[in-house]
């Protein structure tokens, strides 16, 4: 299990977005991670997709939050995409809504996140 | 507009999915997606993914509509990616989830998609 890869995205729960939304962001971290991930950890990559694409989303309550994240990703030296609405719909523009840790070992990720809870 | 490309993922409503589950299914959608349209519509994909990877998530009430939808989508000639779940959590082994429909022009995604209801 401790070596599986796993791609987690950590979601905003403070800002009004409905389900829908909340998916199609997900999607861009899911996305944008995955693909510098294949770019820059191509094993970790290839044992990630091959392995079914381990995805999980989890939730913070506010900017703040997301932000400390961050900088604990970053002091860890693990991967991440920061996703900004572009504000077409529902946010201003530029809104920072979630981001993308991984696909990375999964002890690595769990050390990282392990603590927040399933959105 | 009409030249945009875009991705769209279609998610079933009628299972027991909370929005956590929804988002990470899209996910797997909206990489699997990208990846087939990467390789198979390198334009597209460039084109998509320069312009702000537009990504929108709809939805179905059932299996049935999910599949009648995918049939028109065969038949369109367009890229898409079904979701099975591993059924690790939540739902059986093998469920059907949700679909994605390109990165593809956004005339001919509407065309299939276009009388679909926002997730």
């Amino acid at each position: 299990m401790g070596d599986e890869i796993k791609q987690v995205v950590i979601m905003r729960t403070d800002l009004k977005m409905g389900r829908g939304k909340m998916a199609a962001q997900a999607g861009h971290a899911f996305v944008m991670g995955a693909e510098r991930v294949r770019l820059t950890h191509p094993d970790w990559h290839a044992d990630w997709w091959d392995g079914g694409q381990k995805k999980i989303v989890l939730k913070v309550s506010g900017l703040g939050s997301l932000r400390g994240l961050k900088m604990d990703v970053i002091r860890a030296g693990l991967p991440y995409a920061e996703v900004s609405d572009a504000g077409h719909t529902q946010l201003e523009p530029g809104t920072v809504t979630c981001m993308s840790v991984g696909p990375a070992p999964e002890n690595a990720v769990d050390r990282v996140t392990g603590g927040l809870p399933l959105l």
